[in-house]
């Protein structure tokens, strides 16, 4: 089976993402890196590409070359997909610019600005019939997989509550304007979109949710606040959520936890049990059925699920970790390329990663967030 | 130093808090229960009474019948207090009776039915100069006073966030009506008011978070519900805080979910710091430093501060629970009455329980609580 | 139903194991202390019960005092049991002293200094028919109950490993000498025996597994270190064990282990199945089936054994700990002191507590671990 | 920076570590795999080499053709390593053939069978001037470099204990035979060694111990034991160490453990503090300081030392695990290949692996605790 090539739109040195996406891609060998615009200033661009060894005439100072360049080669020598993971800003032009052209993308979280941006590339990707997958990261836990698998299937019954958390403490000083390139980035509107952030991390707890439980939110009521003093975004968001079924949800996300360092956790309540998940420490996932004790289930167990399973490469006990979990989003997008590519269906087991519904959705959860926080009425329908 | 006696109404036969009450006050020896009217069913009260070892012409009926003999006793044989653990109905009556011919009272939260009971109590309570007691019991533990101790010292500089979560699952069936008499009174509007889970439950977080905080809540945004078909009161209520300070807040209070026991919880976050204890393994108390790893306060340790310290009676690694929190808020209320026998100032140190301001303050919360839930507004002020 | 009279030897001003005793006793409200030689200075004595509220002519200024006056006494007005809390030491002849003249006695661990004193109280006992229990407190968790039931019952199938842990730190310097009265007997052998370390908790260690499993040490082998420079007695002590039926056991036994505080933990594997305790979070057991997910175990859960739950005070999630796991004890023993009394058989649910042969055993330990210590073949038998 | 080219040796179709090494050294994109002996089986080397797209002309049926292919290559055309992830009877010819022709080598633990084969290997590597690294994996974790840091540095004063333990209960049954090549060849003395579990997990602890604390072992005291019937090698080890500078150390390694997966941990005493870590939650690691409460150091944390610093590829909280661990080792043995090219001093921080010494003391280690268990002399000098 050939590797599959890929060109990276951002990433290159200073960033931090981009470089989890390359290590995630190389973990499996099954895709190598051939081309890229690395940066939006051409000079790093240039410059990081060379670090990474790409061949010059496949190293880009800007993406339009880039998307000029691959369209004139041949088809034999095209990269299966583009890698999209500069600021969230960038990702609508770039990302509508390959879509229109064929070419299957990757690319970030939060999918774009706009509700209607994402709905431009979602017609978009309809039209010209691309791969296009959204990288919230998280769900490829397998352990995700296996709570998605559990109340997806009815065991813990109806599901009544939602709880997602997603504390971080990062941003409890003015980390923006000393240096810091992930923290001016991510609290420049400009740049991040109308949110801080809830933005950024509470659009991953929307998305995990919504991943595991298929609930849909009915409407929303958000409590944001900005607390450090000079900050120009949100940097701490509070939600209650009404699910279209009735369930009761609450969403917490911030960045202003001290102690707290990439803490994302799910607890989810049914009529017949409960499933407890926490990303620092991915290998566990509890369940609570209602009338027996509670029991642990670890990754790489024999009594998992087959979605779990295919997402995991060690036995038990031999963690896996943030690294792993992203590889899983790659490798289900790597599937549906490979499947568009032999004009045949993607296997339903491997073809496992957040689509531009799920990008779509999570743009319109940041606007409604924002618009709820603007609003004296209790609920913002969703 | 003479024990003190107390009388306790209501804690007959089939009863749960009652015993709790008498088992805590019994630990530290300082007290002994020496009359009583056990139960408002008159046959039921006698026989817990006789059961209790109680002398019979101190083993009541009725609380009326209680009272009377009381008043009727010379001093040096009245009871010291009475101890109020009847259902939330029976709260205003008997501890006003009380109250009025000055006598001290330990009652049971939530402590009244409504906020002009509880106005009329303290009105009451400041004219006979009764001590009164409400036993949020879960401010005796060591670790809560710990982090009352940092919070109020300024550990955590300014606060900015708080979360109390408050996890049952218990009621997550109909267990009412089966012959559970817990679950019969806590969900039944005349005997437990006009909230279910947020009186009997989120109350104690209310209590919890402004013990340690100290903060006022400026306004407050609740989502109450009732999962469970057939229930008369809610079983389920989550709420956005926004305090006067600026701070925010969430409150989250189930009996549904399902794997949940006791489950209160409390996250405090400052700009210099973040406290976490959990009720459930109460001997310990992370403390997260802005620049430092975080560190893990044990109960008994000698770097803990004179409050809790005071309120432990064994070495680190000896775990105390439940019924020792319990006998702190005695032990507090015990200081102030015998202090007030002594007509002097009690030991500050001491005389540490929760108060009747604490007892209105939690009756306002669950009345603004259940007007928000009915509300259309985002923010019901406080 | 009367309350047991208990007289205490041992326990005074200063002391520590002994008020915890007292306050165990008094939780349930089932025993009172109406006598007592509660030190071996004299003076002290009778302070120590003056501030007890004993009656003058029932407190003590020694032990042989306590019991000429008791047997000068009628039936109905002597006392149910003697309470022993002093130094290892004082426990033969005190207790002996009580048994020959028929008289129940509550004695705390390691019993007694020599095999041959625990021989001659099995047989003074015997002669007399008191009630003899000794308090090794750990065995009155519920929760290690609910081990004993599973492992007794064949939930484990064959048992093959166990590891025991006590593991303190608060000797990691050279603390006696220097106030610390608790640290001055401990490491004195005139006081405490042979050993240090290996009397004072690992014997604890030793009685849990036995109680848990039953298996019988076949041969051990120790090694006892003294690090604390100038301490006379072991401080540290790590066993290889043999059980007769072929199990393989450690035990690791420290008070220089700094960061520990009470940390007595036990691991039990059989061919079909694991459980796992540690004392001071000891509202949970671990059960690792073969072939299934593992399970938490909480204390109060319905699904416990009926000794568990016999065991039990409080709904599940409010946490019980020390004070109530040795109260257990002495429910036990007074459930069999009163069936002497009544001349019926003990209620075999209730009278659950460590008796002489487990004290017997537990002098055997120390004085096999002390052999071993000191030999060169690497197994000494049992 | 040209990517380092190597051989595998092993590693082939149902292989389990192999593919854990070529994913390792993918992540951070520093090698390449070009050429391959991956089974003992030639037809199952050749498929196994086809599928990982080798060229056909460096795809062999076995090692032999393998290294006289790349004998015959031109300098800058060779590997610049082989890793050699066969059974354990296979590292002995297949190093030893490759380091006496200059050929780097990177080995998987237990290095060889006998002693004299590891002293064979340091001889003939010192002669021929080779990079000669041993894939103890779990040294490779940032907080096993922190421990290592800070009891180097004396943070923990002089070290007294030392606790080691790998759990594991995958082995509880007779696994062998019944089409488990991993517990086919690791149950086979031919294959396998004198030792079973000491071999295939004790050496990982003994090497854990001795990478972070130093110590030198001066006797020890082993029992192993099989505990399943039919089975050729112990499944079960326990021992008592005594360190040359007069610390104990207790080492429990079992495989018929229950509920254990992959249960590595390591607890270290010190007369100023300890540590613990748990290799299934490796980002995190507790250090209790003398007089202050214990702390919580996470990998990724801005207070960690620069070699835990350098280990770590993602911030806090983004969990790193097994393979980064292990990508951590190569990522040391590279910096040491490439500075042999180079003819310069590795740099110090980077070129961070154990070496052929790690690995002869390793099969030390195992000899002596086989000769040991066999013994009836309480300890066998080390």
């Amino acid at each position: 089976m050939r590797k599959l090539r890929y060109a990276m739109v951002g990433g290159g040195q200073g960033a931090f993402i981009g470089g989890v996406h390359r290590k995630a891609m190389a973990l499996d060998g099954q895709m190598e890196l051939v081309a890229g615009a690395l940066s939006s200033s051409p000079d790093k661009a240039l410059a990081s590409g060379r670090e990474l060894g790409l061949a010059d005439d496949r190293n880009h100072a800007c993406w339009q070359d880039l998307l000029d360049d691959e369209l004139r080669r041949p088809t034999g020598e095209r990269i299966d997909f583009v890698s999209i993971v500069t600021p969230n800003h960038m990702h609508y032009p770039v990302a509508k610019a390959f879509v229109d052209v064929g070419i299957n993308v990757v690319c970030d979280k939060p999918l774009v600005h706009t509700s209607a941006q994402a709905q431009d590339l979602i017609e978009a990707a309809a039209k010209s019939g691309v791969v296009f997958a959204v990288t919230y990261n998280y769900t490829g836990y397998p352990l995700v997989r296996q709570a998605r698998h559990m109340v997806r299937s009815g065991e813990l019954g109806e599901i009544r509550k939602v709880i997602i958390e997603y504390n971080q403490g990062w941003l409890s000083t003015l980390l923006e304007g000393s240096g810091n390139k992930q923290a001016d980035w991510r609290t420049d509107p400009a740049r991040s979109g109308i949110a801080g952030c809830i933005g950024d991390i509470g659009s991953h707890a929307e998305n995990l949710a919504a991943t595991i439980t298929g609930l849909e939110i009915d409407a929303l009521c958000a409590d944001l606040t900005t607390f450090v003093s000079g900050r120009k975004l949100d940097d701490d968001g509070n939600l209650l959520l009404r699910y279209t079924n009735g369930a009761r949800g609450i969403l917490i996300s911030s960045q202003i936890e001290i102690g707290c360092e990439n803490d994302l956790r799910i607890r989810i309540f049914g009529t017949q049990g409960s499933l407890t998940w926490q990303q620092e420490n991915p290998n566990r996932l509890w369940h609570a059925p209602l009338d027996a004790p509670p029991r642990l289930f670890t990754r790489g167990s024999p009594w998992l699920c087959a979605e779990a399973i295919k997402a995991t490469r060690l036995p038990a006990g031999h963690p896996e970790a943030f690294f792993e979990a992203f590889a899983n989003i790659y490798a289900g997008a790597g599937e549906a390329i490979r499947a568009r590519h032999e004009r045949r269906s993607p296997a339903h087991l491997e073809a496992d990663f957040p689509t531009l519904q799920d990008g779509a959705r999570g743009v319109r959860f940041i606007e409604k967030t924002v618009e709820s926080a603007h609003s004296t009425a209790k609920w913002t329908p969703f």
